[in-house]
């Protein structure tokens, strides 16, 4: 909740946070935000964390996934977070259930990684198959293994003021953490954030307002969106329609996180919201898809893990 | 959450829903959203089905309500809830203790009123005296007797799309009931709440958002508050400044639900947030204070108490 100086209308000179942005002052270009490097700047601390944890008590962090069935992009998404733990030294494992099993499997699943002592942090993979329930299975979760931040309880502390949730989101984390680095003013400034699910929209909308920013969240009842995110100093957008958002959507001077991720088939890579091409012209800094804020997401996964076993644990690193 | 047709730019013949708005057409002013009416009319509802009630069953609601020393603006709010339910034949009992009381003896309370079968919503009544923790006694109350709709499990599932919370805010749901009442319609349109209490602001922008308007918050980080609220189609207002909205805040033709209410010793009555003359002059309706959306509050107090008497006796009226 810190205020951080705005310094995004740089000068070329700066340095420091300037490591995690790539800019070219020939003409008008966005800087391009490095979410790789700081990932790996986060996954570094952690990995460092850990191991004092590890010396210090003999226990390391364990995060347990629950995956069922065999969507693609489930199977890529929970590869690339074993291996993020594998990095930094948290222990993963992963409980494996096929697509037609029932409820009271996956609750079963749940409820012995709820008791598993070695196991810190809880994911079910989303989406689950359409015969489940995820509200039912999500709030089964206990709410100190919540690492992604979806239980009710933890959702409904994070939008009130004054309360502290156990565990926020790792996407919003990760928005909030890369405009901290990139050293973006939040407090009073005006962030628009395009679309509300449940996993991004929702909570960094909530987020961005406990950071004092004035937000306002555009959807598809919207009329005329652009109206809204042309007004934005920070526009995040999570929706999942390649080029949605185009030049005139944006502020000059806009910082643009693009949280959106579609696999497009002719490029064989995903792509985001926002037309990266147009929004160079115009953005002061943007973050590409892929390499923006996905691998942040990630480390603050790992980050949600090991807070979560340092609880457990009450644990706490010496400085 | 429906869809109603938007009928605030109307002629002067309306019928029906113009039976709550009074409206002076030789210049023009504001339709006066008349909150009592509305209050009455659904109280006279609820108290049918609570008769009903107790003919079929031979049951009535209950509210428990805690209250913590002797602030007069408590006590009024107490006396006004409480005479409410006797009007519409739902039992209250209202649990009394010392300013100085202990945080256990207030859980107690809470505690006997949790497992009192007669008792179907509890209400902790706001502000609690500085050495009690409000988070702690809120959380307290049972999810399923929560009519106030502060638990943070009712709060996350008010925020989260595709889930159902238990109970809404009265406030918030005070408003939204206003707005269904004068035909406003919601859907799509620009919504900006002022104002972001746990009481008030926050579930209703929650709540807008829920109902599809592309919602704003604006609160006391906000630089220049007048250019975000003079595009608003929907103006709440939740801060306790008298006159803090003045007539360039608003875009002509805006919906004004004025949630403020502040006593003002000179006039020896609430005022609101909204400077009402200027509003006047520039918004299709709005709700006055007093008189306006507390009522309808109140009354919403009530419907949430009723529906926990009936999922508690599984009774459902046969229309």
């Amino acid at each position: 909740m810190r205020d951080r100086p705005d310094i995004w209308c740089t000068s070329p000179s700066t340095s420091g946070v300037s490591s995690h942005l790539t800019h070219d002052y020939n003409e008008h270009t966005a800087a391009e935000i490095n979410g790789r490097l700081i990932a790996n700047e986060i996954k570094a601390t952690l990995a460092t964390e850990v191991s004092n944890m590890k010396n210090s008590i003999n226990k390391v962090p364990g995060l347990g996934v629950i995956l069922v069935g065999k969507r693609k992009d489930s199977l890529t998404f929970v590869r690339i977070k074993k291996k993020a733990c594998e990095q930094v030294g948290i222990a993963s494992v992963v409980t494996e259930l096929p697509e037609d099993c029932t409820e009271s499997e996956v609750l079963d699943a749940v409820s012995m990684l709820n008791h598993n002592e070695s196991v810190h942090g809880i994911l079910v993979q989303l989406p689950l198959p359409n015969h489940l329930c995820e509200e039912k299975i999500i709030n089964a979760v206990k709410v100190e293994k919540d690492v992604d931040g979806f239980h009710p309880v933890n959702m409904g502390n994070l939008a009130m003021r004054g309360r502290e949730p156990l565990f926020i989101p790792c996407a919003s984390l990760g928005c909030i953490e890369v405009l901290n680095r990139c050293s973006v003013e939040i407090l009073g400034k005006k962030a628009v954030v395009i679309g509300r699910s449940m996993i991004t929209g929702l909570p960094t909308s909530l987020l961005l307002q406990r950071h004092h920013a004035t937000v306002s969240v555009v959807h598809s009842f919207t009329k005329n969106p652009e109206e809204i995110t042309c007004e934005a100093d920070i526009l995040v957008s999570d929706v999942g329609v390649p080029n949605l958002v185009r030049s005139h959507w944006l502020k000059p001077g806009v910082v643009v996180i693009d949280m959106g991720s579609t696999l497009v088939k002719e490029k064989k890579n995903s792509c985001g919201d926002v037309c990266y091409e147009e929004a160079m012209h115009k953005a002061s800094a943007i973050t590409p898809v892929p390499g923006g804020v996905g691998p942040v997401t990630i480390s603050m996964l790992l980050s949600n893990t090991l807070e979560a076993a340092k609880r457990a644990y009450q644990w706490t690193q010496k400085s």
